[in-house]
């Protein structure tokens, strides 16, 4: 009988600020029956990604938002178990944004969903990559970098939450397009991989007493590029030091997860702007998902060349979702954090 | 004797905020004499801009700004009356970024200096028209629209200072273009105008007790172009208006006049940014002057169609000039601001 249940998280009221373990509440359900056309997954890993604040929000998104009550959505990647669909059978890997935080996920690989349904080739990466250097997190990376931030060779770019599923991949592809790369995080072990793994320079915000002055001193002829995950106060810090012709990629805001529903006070910088002719682009990765193809293809091929490192922080369990939620809006993980079912 | 006096204004202290009287002090110099290769013109009409203000101010601006006890720097229009220039005469037109607030000004039409010394025709439009529409300001409405705005059909835009000497042309090329077009501007008598010459809606800052919502009922698609002129409290209100994928245009800052050297405080607008994803630019005509044959031309021709219609706000007499910028810093000005000379 065991197997028959579904343990999922449910919405249980939006957060003020941070959420905690009062945000969810976990329902044993029926594991569900897929209908024609549809494919029943077991779930082998649940991505944890900061987007997921913006959906527990009663204020307007990109997107429509979780209900209170309703299954908590996400991405997740796992095992075909039942078929009803031609192109699909039993032991194919499928990766989904449609999976929702839950054990078992019912999917319709014909929908036009955002992200669809699409087909893992476990002998390419760990299936898990899907959801992060070789998915969305990729993705959100490459067409960052490239299309908004126009890297050329000599430019410096600063990247913040730089060991993060994004940052880490950022920072390695401005290393490949000839940029002197910056890394800001907020713990020295993070910034040493970092730096392992390639960074000219990083900054601990944290620890660090003066950031702007920090940013300068690693920026001596000023920022290019920012790619900024976090907003807050090292979005400041380096808006300061933007050099002529900057591009500002807004793909984040991390810092003001405890803001949520509340106006984000502090300094603007439209001086700084005009004067230095540096423009600040919103980011969302959904835009771009027609050439999710081609983004996908050339980091695979860059990663067959040894050309990325990549980390995972990895928890167990569908119990954990909440716990591996919190660790990321608090930057207590290291690398993308993802949460293994089924063991 | 007189006609041998060059009545200038120099710098006398940086101004802390607002402008005063006590900013600038009149000096009676020799009228200058042209060197090998230049030119004298005695002015006819000097150019009062927003930008001057950053011109006065010993923060990092785009270019070197006025040291105290330096001509106050400015743009005019004159009639040559010597000239050691064999492309100049007696009596043709010569218009300058270059000329200052002074009487006489001696130029060199072969230097390289920003804008240079341009030839005015003065049977194409009033030679005053060379600092307004045919000038600065309409290469930065032709180019902050056109190139950075990318104006189509059907779009919505946004234009603070909207009777200025940008504002106006910016409202009119957008129509042009076909879009919806909403000013925003502090006196009843500047939006009537606005009206008349086609804008479609019209917002007073100064009476509207809710600006962000006056804006959302003049604009209920969003914002999809915002040039803004002015940055403050109007630029939030149309922030939180944005339509996705909108563009701002940063043109001025004239609302922060007051503020200089101060951080600018309030509400930033990340998550807007992300969620719409729009993009904010910072914008200076200076980077487009490369193609200012092609803006003037495209701006006359439609002025030839009976396309434009223009404002201009005149003061007489050199010792005019501290007021006159002061009128515009305040928004006391209704049109473009000029200050004619000689009667």
């Amino acid at each position: 009988m065991a197997q028959d249940v579904n343990r999922r998280w449910l919405l249980a009221e939006y957060p003020q600020g941070m959420p905690s373990t009062q945000t969810w509440r976990m329902e044993e359900a029926p594991r569900p029956e897929p209908g024609p056309g549809q494919i029943l997954i077991r779930v082998r890993y649940l991505s944890v990604d900061p987007y997921m604040r913006g959906r527990i929000s009663p204020a307007r998104g990109y997107t429509k938002g979780v209900e209170i009550g309703e299954l908590m959505q996400g991405g997740g990647v796992g095992e075909v178990v039942t078929s009803n669909h031609p192109d699909w059978k039993p032991g194919d890997i499928a990766e989904s944004m449609g999976v929702g935080w839950q054990e078992y996920a019912v999917l319709t690989p014909d929908s036009d969903g955002r992200g669809g349904v699409n087909r893992i080739d476990p002998a390419l990466a760990p299936i898990q990559s899907s959801l992060s250097w070789l998915g969305m997190p990729g993705m959100t990376a490459y067409f960052g970098l490239y299309d908004v931030g126009r890297p050329r060779p000599g430019d410096t770019l600063v990247v913040s939450a730089a060991s993060g599923a994004v940052g880490q991949l950022v920072g390695q592809l401005a290393k490949q397009a000839g940029c002197r790369v910056v890394g800001i995080a907020g713990r020295d072990d993070k910034l040493a991989w970092c730096s392992e793994i390639g960074f000219d320079a990083v900054i601990n915000h944290r620890s660090e007493q003066d950031l702007t002055g920090a940013v300068a001193k690693a920026c001596p002829q000023g920022v290019d590029i920012f790619f900024d995950n976090t907003a807050g106060p090292i979005h400041d810090a380096v808006m300061k030091n933007l050099a002529n012709h900057a591009r500002v990629i807004q793909c984040g805001r991390i810092a003001l997860a405890d803001k949520a529903g509340q106006p984000d006070m502090g300094e603007r910088f439209m001086g700084h702007l005009i004067v230095t002719r540096a423009s600040i682009h919103g980011f969302l990765v959904f835009d771009w998902w027609h050439r999710r193809d081609e983004a996908l293809t050339r980091l695979a091929a860059l990663a067959r060349e040894g050309g990325i490192a990549t980390r995972e922080d990895v928890l167990d369990g569908i119990e954990s979702m909440p716990e591996a939620f919190m660790r990321l809006m608090e930057g207590r993980n290291f690398g993308k954090q993802l949460v293994r079912l089924g063991g």
